[in-house]
C-alpha cells in the first residue's frame, strides 16, 4: 500500500463555518429526519463555542424565502457579524466571505450548510481549490433528496475534503479525554446531542450511585 | 360502509402513563434513530404538563441495568410519586400501580413506554381489558427492532388501543387553536418537538418581520 | 369466509375535500418525495373537475404559518368558497364545513390533506362517525414520517375508512373507459399525472404511428 | 372502545411448538439476516427448557432437501420424539402430530417454524381452528421475502393468532422477575440471545463493581 | 381468543384468474423487480396446468396501449377463451367474465393482475361480495408504488380475501408431497419458480450423488 | 491534503446534451419514482432554454420499441436537428453526433440520459476520454435498479465525470442570484421543478402578502 | 479535469470467467433477490455463447457442500472443461486456471462468481495484479449481506476493475445494433434476461402488429 | 487500465487488534443489527486463536461508561496484557500502544473497534501514516448511524485502508482449504460465525449421511 499522510484537525489550526442554515432552507432538508437534522445542525453550530475556534457564518438572501439563522446562533456568537450574501451562492464568490476566512489565520475549515449539494459543496470545493484543508460534517449539511446528498459527499470526497461525522469532529479537536476541554466540558455537550452515547453515561452514573449504596448487585452473576 | 363511534381525546377524561423511560433501557431502543427517539421521549413526558392531565410515572427495578428516569422528568413532575415495580413486568400486575390508575378518575389513558412489545403492549392489553379507552403515542414506544414494534403495534390496535402520533394526541386534546392551552401555548411546544412544523412558523414570523419593513418583496411574482 | 358488501364509489353519489393543502403545511410533507407528493396533490384536486363532483375546500389558519392554498386550486374551482378554519383542527368541529358537507348532498366523500394523522384522520374518523362512507386518497395526504403515515392509514382503516390509491378513486368513478368521462378524458389526465401509465400509452402511440409507415417492423421476431 | 379480552400466555398452559427448523430448510429463509435468523430460531428452541413447557418437534421429509433439525435441538430434548412427517406440508394433517398436541393437555401454543407462509401458517390457522389459543414468535419464523412474512403474519393476525416478539414470549410466561424462573434464570438467557439488553446489564454489573472500588465517579456531574 | 374457521384452498374446488397481464401492463409494475415479478407472473399462470384447474384469462382494451398477454400464457392454455373486456375496469361488470366464473362451478378463486390496486382489488371485492372466496397471489399483482401496493392489499383482506404467497397456494392445493400431482411434479415446478428452495434440492442431489462414491465425506466432522 | 483544482460549470463554456430520453425507454427507469423521475427529465431538458446554452438531442432507433423524444422536447428546441443514431449504442460512435459535439464549440458538457448505465456512462466516458469536462445530472438519468445506477455513477466518478445534482447545474451555471438569468427567471423554475424549494417561497410570498395587512403577527413570539 | 483513456471491452479481446456458481454456494447469497439473482448469473454465464468468446468455468471443492455447477452451465459449454479447484481459494492461486487464462490469448476478463468479497474479489485484484484488465458484472457476484457486496465492489474499483452492468456488458461487445450480433440476436436475451426492456418491445411488436390492421388508433391524440 | 499492486494478507505478516469493544460503548452500535454486531464482534475477536497471530486488545477509560470487555476476550488471550487508555482517543497517541504495534514485529494490521468513525478510523488513519498496511473488518466495527459508518469507511478507504468482510479476512489468511488451518479447522468456526454457509455444510453433512443408506434419493429427477 501507498504512503499517506493522516492529517489531523488541530484545535489551534482549525475554523468553524455556519453556513446558510437558514430557518427557511431548513424546509429543503428531507434527507435526514427532522428532529435529527435540527439536532445535527445545533450541535455543529456550538463547536466553535466548545474549542474556542473562530467562527464565520453566512446567509444567502436572508430577507427572502430562506429566512434568517435561528437565534440561537446569534446568540451563541453574538460577537460575529455573519455574513449576509445578497446574491453569490457560492460563499467563496463573496468578497466579505474571503476576508472572514483570511482573517481567521488558520489552515483547517470545519464546514456545514444546506443544501449540500449546493452551498456546502461549492464552497469546500473553493476553499479546497485556494489551498486550504477541509473537514465537512455530514450529519448537519442537508439536501432534498438522500442520493443528493450521496453525489454531493463523493464529489467532496474526491476533492480531498474529509467527510467526518459530529463525534470525530469532537474527537479530533479534544484528542485525549483529560485534555481541556475534555471530559469534563465534552460530556454535557455530547449529553445534549449524542444520546446514543449519554444514556450510556446516565446509566452509568445511577449504577455507581446505587452502587455505592448495594455494591455487588447485578441482574448478571 | 357499517357503523363507527370516533371516540376523541378529551382534555378532561384523559391521564398521561410514563412507562419503564428509564435510562438504561433506553439503550434497547433501536427502531428509531437515538436522537429522533429521546426528542420523542420528552415530547410524551411533557404532554401532562401542557393539559395539566394527571400523569402516572413507573419503573421496573431502576436500581438494576434499567436504570432510572432522566432527571429530567422527575423535575417536571414533582409531585407525582413513582410507582416502583420490583418484579413486575406488567405494569397492571402492581398493586400501586392499578391504584394510581382508579385515582385519576379517568376513562382514557396516554401510554408509551420502553419496550414498545413488552412494557407498552402489556399494559395497554390489560388497560383494554380493564375497560379503559387507550391511546398508544407510537412515536415514543421503543425496542430493539421496528419488525418487533410494527408486530407489537397491529398486537395493540387488534385489541382496540388507538395508535396515534405525538401531534395528533396534541391536536385531540386541543382541538381549537383558539381554546386554551391553543396556539400561544402549543407553538413554543411544537418549535421545541416538531421542528419541521417550528420552522414553517419562524419562517413565517422572519417573514412577517420583514414584510412589514419591505412589503410586497418576495422571489416569486 | 363471511359475507362482504363491496360500496363503490359512484359518480353522483360522490364528493371532493380537499383539506388544508397550504402552501406553508406542505412543508411538513416527508413521508414522499418532494416532487411525487405535489404531483399527488394537485391530481387529487383535479378528480372534482374531471368528475364534475362537488368540491369543499378548507383552510386552517391560513393567514399564519400553513400559508393559503396554491393558487392553482382557487383557479380550478373559482366558484367554490374556501372554509377558512379560524381555529378548529377537525374540519367537522367547524360549522361551516359542516354545513358544505351537507349541502353536496352526497354519501361518499372521496379526501384527502395536510397532515395525514391530524387534518386527514380527524375528519376521516368525523364523516364516518357521522354515518358517511370515506375513500382516502392515500397519495394525497402527506405528513412528517413514514411511521406516522402507516398508523394513521391504519387508524382510518380501522373506522372503516377505504384508503386507496388515486388511480383506484378515477377507476371506481369512471367504472368504464367507453363511459364519459372515460378514456378521451382520462388518458390525458394520466399522461398528466400518472407518468408510468402515459409513457407506456405515448410509445404505443408512437408505434402505431410508426406501423402505417412500416408495418411488421419490430424488434423481436 | 369495545370490550376486549386480553388472554395472557400462562407457564401451566402452554406448550412450545419447534416446526420444520431443518439444516437445509434454513437455506430458504432471507427474510433476516442469516445470524439474526439462526439466534432467534435457537432461542425460541430454549423457551421449553427454561419454562419447562412440553414440547413438539416434527420434521418434513428430513431425509430430503430439507434436511434434519440442528443436533443442538434433539440435545436440548432428549426426551421428546420427533414428529416425522413423510409427505403432510400442515403439520395439523398427520395424526401423530395431531395426538401430540392433545398429549399436551394445554390451551395455548407457541409456534414458529420454516417457512412462515406455509409451515408456520397453516399449523397455526389449523390450531385456531380446532379451539385453541396460539401465540407465533415472528421472530423465530423465516421465509424467502420480507413481503411474504408480512403477508403471511397478517393473515394469522387475522385468524386471531397472537403475533409477538421472542421477548414478549419470555415475559408474557415469566411475569415477574421475582418468579422462577425469573431474573435469576431469565437474565443469562437475556445474555445469550437478546445481547442489545445483555450488555446493558453487563456494562451495569462493571459499573456496580467499580462503583464499590470507587464510588462517585462517573462522567457526568 | 374467538372462534376461527380456516378454509383451505381445495384443488377440487378451486379455479385460476389470469387478469390483465399484458405485455403494455407489465411496465407499470415497479413495486418488485423486473425480472422477480416476470417470474412470479408466469409461475402464476401455470398454477392451473399444475393442478388441472379450470382457468380464466382476461384482458382490458389489448390493441390499445395495455397490449396482448405474453403468448406464452396463450400457450398455455390454448382451449381457454380470453374475455377480452373492451372497456369495463372491473371484470366483474363484463358479463362474459361473470358467465365465465359461473361456468366454472367452483367456489374458490386464485387472483392475481396488473395493476393490484384496480384490476386485482376491483374484482376481488366483487368475487367476495358475490359470496365467492379470494385467495390473492400477492406476488403476481404488480402496481407503481410499494405503498400502493400494501395499501390495495389491506383493503382487500379487510373484506376477507386471502392474501397468501405463490408457494402457499401450490402447498395448499397439493397438501401432501405423496399426491398427484405432489414431489414428483411440484419440485421441478419450484426449481423453475422458487430457486431459492430449487438449488437446496439441487444441492442435496448432488450430494446424495457424491454420497454413493465418497460416503461420509463431509466439510463438518 | 493535496492540490486541487475546481473546475466550475460556466454558461458561455457549457452546452447540454438530452440523450435517448425517449418514451419507450423511459418504461426501463425504475430506479427513482415515475413522477419523480418524469420531472427531473424534463428538468433537465429545460436547462439549454434558461441559460442559452447549445443543445444536442440524440436518439437510439427511435421508430422501434424505444419510441421518439417525448413531443415537449422538440417543441422547447424546434431549431435544434435531433441526432438519430441507426445502431450505435455509444453515441460518440456516431459520426453525426461527434460533429455536433465539435460544432458547439464548448469544453464543458452536461448530460443525463436513459439508461445510465449503457447511453450515459458511454458517452461521458468517450468525452472525457476526448478531453472534455462532463457534468453528469445524476437525477435525470435512469435504468432498471438502484444498485446498477450507483456503480454506474462510481464509473464515471472514477472517469473524472462530475456526478452533480439538477439544483448545483442551475446554480453553478447561473453563480449569482443578480444576474441574468438570475432570481427573476429561476425561481419559476425552482416553483415548476424543485417544489420543496418553490414552496417555501410560496409561503413566503404569502407571509409578505399578508405582512403587509398584518404586521407583526405571527404564530410564535 | 484530467486525463482519462477509456478502455471499452472488445469481443475480440474479451474473455468470460464463469467463477464458483455452484449450486451449494447459491444458498450464500442474500444480497440480491433469490430469483433476480439466479436470473443474473444464467445471463452472465450465456455472454459466452452470444460473443463466440473463450469461456473458462472453476468450481471450489465441488464434491462438498459448495455442490456442482448447474447443469444448464455445462451444456452450454460442452467442450470447455472445469478447473476443479480442490482447496485454492483464490482461483489464481491454481496453476491450471493461471495456464487457462493465458491460453485464452486475452487481454481483458469480464468476470462473477459467489461469493463477491472473496472468489470474485480475490480473482478480480490477482488478474489485476497481474497486467489484465477487467469488468466485474456486479449483477451476477453474490454474497450474504449487501453490506459486504458494497466493501466488495468499492475494493475492486479500487484496484482498477470497472464493475459493470449485464447490460452494459452486451452493449460494449455488441457496440452497434446493426453488428453481429447485433439486434437480431441480442433481442432474444434481451426478452430472456432483461424484462424490463423485453416487455417495451414486446408491447412495441404488438401495437406494430395491430397497427397494420387499425392505423392511427391510440388512447392518447 | 494502469498498473495495479495486490497485497494479500499473510498469515506471517498480520497481527489483529481488538480496539475498544467494550461492554458500555456497544451500546452505541446502531448501524447493524444487535445480535449481527456481537456475532461480528466475536468472529473478529477469535481471528488472533485461529491463525495463531499476536493480538492487541486495547480500551478506552474502561472504568467509567464505556465498560470492560467482555470477559470472553480476555478468556481467549489471557496472555496479552490490555493497553488501557486513560484519555487517548486515538489509540496511537498511547504510547504504550505504539510500543505494543511494534512488538508484534508485522506490517499488516487487521483492525475493528467502537466506534468506527472515531476509535476505528481514527487508529487506522494513524497506522496507514506510519507506513503499516491496514485490514479493516467492516463488520466488527460499528457505530451510531449507517451513514456515518459509510463515511467513516470511505475516509479509511481513501487512505489506502483494505475494506474487508470477516470471511476475506479468514480465506486471505488461509489462501487454501489444504493448508493448516484449514478445512477442519475453518469450518467449525465457520459453522459459529457464518450460519449461511455452515448450514450448507451442515446440509450437505446430512444428505452424505441419508446418501449412505439410501443412493439416489433427491427430490429432482
Amino acid at each position: 500500500m501507498g504512503a499517506y499522510k493522516y492529517e489531523r484537525l488541530d484545535k489551534n489550526e482549525a475554523a468553524l463555518i455556519i453556513l446558510d442554515m437558514q430557518e427557511g432552507l431548513y424546509n429543503l432538508v428531507r434527507d435526514f429526519d427532522s428532529v435529527q437534522y435540527r439536532n445535527a445542525m445545533y450541535a455543529h453550530a456550538e463547536i466553535g463555542k466548545i474549542f474556542n475556534l473562530p467562527v464565520i457564518m453566512s446567509t444567502s438572501a436572508e430577507t427572502g424565502p430562506n429566512g434568517p439563522l435561528p437565534d440561537e446562533f446569534l446568540e451563541l456568537y453574538p460577537n460575529v457579524s455573519v455574513v449576509k450574501r445578497q446574491g453569490e451562492v457560492n460563499a467563496w464568490d463573496n468578497a466579505e466571505f474571503r476576508e472572514a476566512v483570511k482573517a481567521t489565520n488558520k489552515s483547517q475549515f470545519i464546514v456545514a450548510g444546506i443544501v449540500t449539494d449546493v452551498c456546502t459543496a461549492f464552497l469546500a470545493l473553493s476553499l479546497r481549490d485556494a489551498g486550504y484543508s477541509v473537514w465537512a460534517n455530514h450529519e448537519a449539511s442537508g439536501t432534498t433528496t438522500i442520493d443528493i446528498r450521496e453525489n454531493a459527499n463523493d464529489r467532496m470526497r474526491d476533492a480531498g475534503v474529509q467527510i467526518v461525522s459530529y463525534f470525530a469532529v469532537l474527537c479530533e479537536l479534544m484528542r485525549d479525554w483529560r485534555n481541556t476541554p475534555g471530559a469534563a466540558e465534552i460530556f454535557p455537550v455530547i449529553d445534549r446531542y449524542l444520546p446514543a452515547y449519554g444514556m450510556v453515561a446516565r446509566g452509568h452514573r445511577a449504577a455507581v450511585q446505587a452502587g455505592v449504596i448495594q455494591p455487588g448487585e447485578s441482574a448478571l452473576p
